[in-house]
């Protein structure tokens, strides 16, 4: 019999000595806040409801038929096979017990800590608009990029066989919010109209074939500098996106979305991409201090008031700038990375008997695609790349943190063929058919 | 507005010359009638209620982790794409009207032809047995490779988890059917084991988590040599594999199977690979004879008596294996392909005004992969493979019949990846589980 936990009777980590450390989710920030305590005296437990890692700078491209679900995501029981310190628990954790140091999973077993660390993420924020979590899809996890990718292609064959159920003879495909994940999804589905129309042969009027992408401020890119916003909006009007500034949407419904000036919009499917909040049951019920968008408050070594033991890290925390309470940071992907492995750091400080350091974050950029040779980077010390230039920065800094050598390889291909001719491409309907149309 | 069918309003093949072919299914007999009828006058409509064709000689690999679902599926329009005179329509055919010739779609909407192919394939056969349909998995879609999938993956998490939860502190996995498909799936299920604990470290018991492969003959692969039987079933038991001969299944539940002895099989998963029938609703449907199994009886040219116009192909058919009755071929990949491409020439020769021939099916061989290393090949002029020399033929000849490119690079760079360190693999739980534990 496998080792079993005194007070769950369900089975411990391997009895490695030294502290016993819960991480509680896999993205960025609990996969670095891992990997930092890899190979290191303290057991740590990584907990996750999924059995893999999302890279999610690229589930836009999932949604829009670019890559298969298998390129983005990767087991992570294979990121730490050969790190024995490390254990993987496949599970939903249901509560934190922050007095006993002890988490509760949705199976009802329980692992007990001497620190934890929580990377929840972040969550979709429809601001209580009426039949905006109902009816729209947001790209926020695996199944969310699956989701909308079957209802964009199936609603393109449907327009194929059956012109005459489109006002114009054609759908609509709405996306809220110019953020990056916004931009980078409109743009990706006017090229999926294109290659739909011209290698797929749907008989579908590109023409009138609309992508629509509504904001409620005046320009696209709020994070970026205002010179890439207005070049993000120029490029997309100039593939044919429809961009509408100074639009706020009151009501989504299964057809489409009202604004808030009471003009009806039909659309075939409406992606959220219009904001994030932290990741509903757990980060938010810890009994801490919460900021305007739910995150959780952290002091400067990002760990909770009282509680130096527990660490939020990533998109669930209201993660400082730097030290001082300067911030907090935006929720991108860099953030989560390093204060994720900050937190890691600051776990073996405190089992060496230290104090702990302050994070500061240290801005690495950002970026979002257009489209295909096209995109924005924002880089440190004011450097700014465009068009193919950023592209190609684009493409290689996301493949550089893909994580696997396989998966790099495989989306390397993916990419180099559509980049070259644009083929088959996986533009699968994987949704299980066999009881509908 | 783009041209519609003036019997209902939907929009028709393009106004190209000619007779209209309407072929049903895009299997391995719909895309070998869709090949021959490419480039040539007649107008083809090809038919599938998945925008997809499957490769399901790898399903198996899909369903325990080898290969992703896209590795194994290829969009039909991009099969067809510079080929204009073959259209795809998106939907399930409900009903044929064989006087009046016309198809009926499950959205109302209808097809005329002047020549009809159907290859609508096979479904999973019971046999009555209690509980089979309902408690089962089949692997007959790239859906059931899928759910397959996320039941073994989901299985060995949660016994990693909570071992004491089965009784023997591992869980079961039962095959039901010794044919090709679960020789295949038994062999694979045991890498899988093997690769889940001694490189994702899960922690299960290897000796006493089981794979039972039940038949009840008194033999492996009955279409297959005596010689090759005994030796899939030496190699299975030498893996592990608990391979049990004249065993019968009198019941299926939930949580595991019932011989036909009385004995009870705990079971985590049980996989049905125990026989095929007729894809119900539409081949049966035709108004002509159907053999033992649900085939639909054709004459030798593989038309229906009094329907010249009408053929069927494929599994769906009882496909003479020469002129004067005998037969019918077995269900193979093969059969499908030589009976669908004879079907597609059959046109060709009426619109010509010529008369048609009848079909001889070309023995082309048989395999069936039992692992790494090994595979049984049975080829024509009585030559037979087994082993190393067997896996490396069944490895390349399915490779070759693998359609595009794109899908070919990728299965060769999976299959070597896994072949020489067997890494992180697409071992992913990518059922929806947010609302599930």
């Amino acid at each position: 019999m496998p080792p079993t936990d005194p007070v769950s009777g369900s089975p411990a980590t391997p009895a490695t000595p030294g502290a016993r450390v819960v991480v509680i989710g896999c993205g960025f920030a609990g996969l670095a806040a891992a990997r930092q305590l890899a190979d290191t005296p303290v057991q740590v437990t990584l907990i996750d409801r999924h059995n893999f890692h999302t890279f999610l700078p690229f589930l836009y491209q999932v949604a829009t038929a670019g890559l298969d679900p298998a390129d983005v995501a990767y087991p992570v029981r294979s990121i730490f096979r050969r790190l024995h310190n490390v254990v993987f628990r496949h599970g939903r954790v249901t509560s934190v017990d922050i007095e006993s140091r002890r988490v509760t999973l949705a199976d009802s077993s329980t692992i007990d800590y001497d620190h934890l660390i929580v990377g929840t993420g972040a969550a979709s924020e429809f601001f209580g608009i009426a039949g905006a979590a109902e009816h729209t899809r947001p790209l926020y996890t695996l199944g969310d990029a699956r989701r909308l990718r079957n209802d964009v292609l199936s609603t393109l064959e449907a327009a194929d066989a059956h012109p005459e159920n489109y006002d114009d003879g054609a759908p609509t495909f709405v996306v809220v919010g110019g953020g990056a994940t916004g931009v980078e999804t409109a743009g990706a589905l006017m090229e999926l109209l294109d290659v739909s129309v011209r290698q797929d042969r749907l008989r579908i009027d590109p023409q009138r074939t609309r992508v629509i992408l509504l904001d409620g401020a005046d320009r696209l890119l709020a994070g970026f500098k205002e010179a890439l916003g207005r070049y993000a909006l120029e490029t997309l009007r100039s593939r044919g996106v429809v961009v509408r500034l100074g639009e706020l949407v009151e009501e989504v419904t299964p057809t489409g979305v009202r604004l808030a000036g009471g003009e009806w919009i039909d659309a075939a499917a409406v992606v959220w991409a219009g904001g994030v909040t932290v990741d509903g049951t757990l980060a938010a019920s810890l009994p801490v201090a919460h900021g305007r968008d739910g995150r959780v408050a952290v002091q400067d070594d990002l760990s909770l008031i009282g509680h130096p033991e527990v660490s939020v890290v990533g998109d669930a925390a209201a993660v400082p700038l730097a030290p001082g309470g300067a911030g907090p940071c935006p929720q991108l992907a860099q953030v989560a990375i390093q204060s994720g492995a900050h937190a890691g750091r600051q776990v073996l400080r405190r089992v060496a008997g230290k104090s702990t350091v302050p994070f500061t974050y240290k801005d690495k950029g950002m970026m979002a695609t257009i489209g295909r040779r096209s995109a924005v980077a924002q880089l440190p010390r004011g450097l700014v790349l465009r068009g193919t230039l950023g592209w190609l920065a684009w493409l290689g800094l996301h493949i550089v943190y893909l994580i696997g050598f396989r998966n790099r390889l495989i989306v390397l291909v993916n990419w180099w063929w559509r980049y070259l001719n644009w083929p088959g491409g996986p533009r699968l309907i994987d949704a299980d058919v066999d009881a509908s149309q």
